[in-house]
């Protein structure tokens, strides 16, 4: 192996660590020493991956939101009813808060909240990311409701999975996943 | 005024400090260090009234509960019309969102977000206050629609607010208000 990927190895290995660490704690909590300590490697070591906390924070978004794709969106793509896209991104996207292989929950939206007051790269990271799931929503909205308001239907649906997030995880609501598919479903329909 | 009168006078004005820091960062930011700085206070003197750090998170949690019933929970009660009480709830809660007096998002929408895979006594009055809010939401909701599917109208109606946060605060969405207020109507109309 090259040391170029070596190194690019190494640096996958400390970011799949950075967004466990995350996804349980917080982007907010994710430093560089509590991160090296987990891995077993030198502050110095991991400065030399990631010049600043702020850069590893904005790294970190920048991962969760590819594996989101891989999860949820590129899934999507292969539905040939663009009528139906919006439900099937729906039932990923659950799907991913519920079982995503992350011990906590979702790191975009955890930042979506904890960053929108903090000026700076990691609030500008996660409203990239976040606007362009907001696009896509409705862009599947408008697929599936031509004549529909797909302003209206896009934020319901976001905000359904945020809520799905806090009734699972925080209240431990055992009937969280049925009780969001039935309200996604009457949401579709009214629309 | 009495000492006892005193102590609590800023017993007080700390919290109302601390409600501000973590509307903008984030309760896991909200820390007796930084929060005594802001004050003038000494260290010691914050740890006189907050035996710990998570004591003082609680405590803030506490107070922000306490406003949001002066502000969204009491006002909705002198609605005689109770089939109304749902509209007239989220129609405040929206307004608390965009105009609490609180420089930052909703702490406690962000602690429901930040705490929910940090046991302890934080998630635990997260847990608690979000619990209490959303069993209110589903009297509202079955006072609104008596045969409806009170469960899924309460999980997205809590979730709009939710995404009502994100597109405002996060996205700088100018509609925001306008498209979250429709797609309310939609939901209540539909379900």
């Amino acid at each position: 192996m090259t040391d170029l990927a070596k190194g690019d190895r190494t640096h996958a290995r400390i970011l799949d660590e950075a967004v466990e660490l995350a996804s349980i704690n917080g982007l907010g909590a994710l430093t560089i020493g509590p991160l090296a300590e987990r891995l077993g490697l030198s502050k110095s070591g991991l400065f030399a991956h990631f010049r600043s906390k702020e850069a590893l924070q904005v790294e970190t978004l920048d991962r969760v939101a590819a594996r989101f794709r891989d999860f949820v969106t590129e899934p999507v793509r292969t539905e040939p009813d663009k009528t139906r896209r919006l439900a099937v991104f729906f039932e990923r996207w659950i799907a991913w808060l519920d079982r995503s292989g992350l011990s906590g929950g979702c790191p975009i939206l955890a930042a979506a909240i904890e960053f929108d007051d903090v000026p700076g790269p990691v609030r500008d990271a996660a409203a990239r990311h976040f606007g362009e799931l907001h696009r896509l929503i409705v862009r599947f909205a408008r697929a599936a409701r031509p004549h529909g308001d797909v302003d209206a239907i896009a934020a319901s649906v976001s905000g359904l999975a945020m809520s799905h997030l806090v009734r699972m995880r925080l209240l431990g609501e055992h009937r969280a996943r049925a009780v969001t598919m039935r309200a996604f479903g009457a949401l579709l329909a009214g629309a």
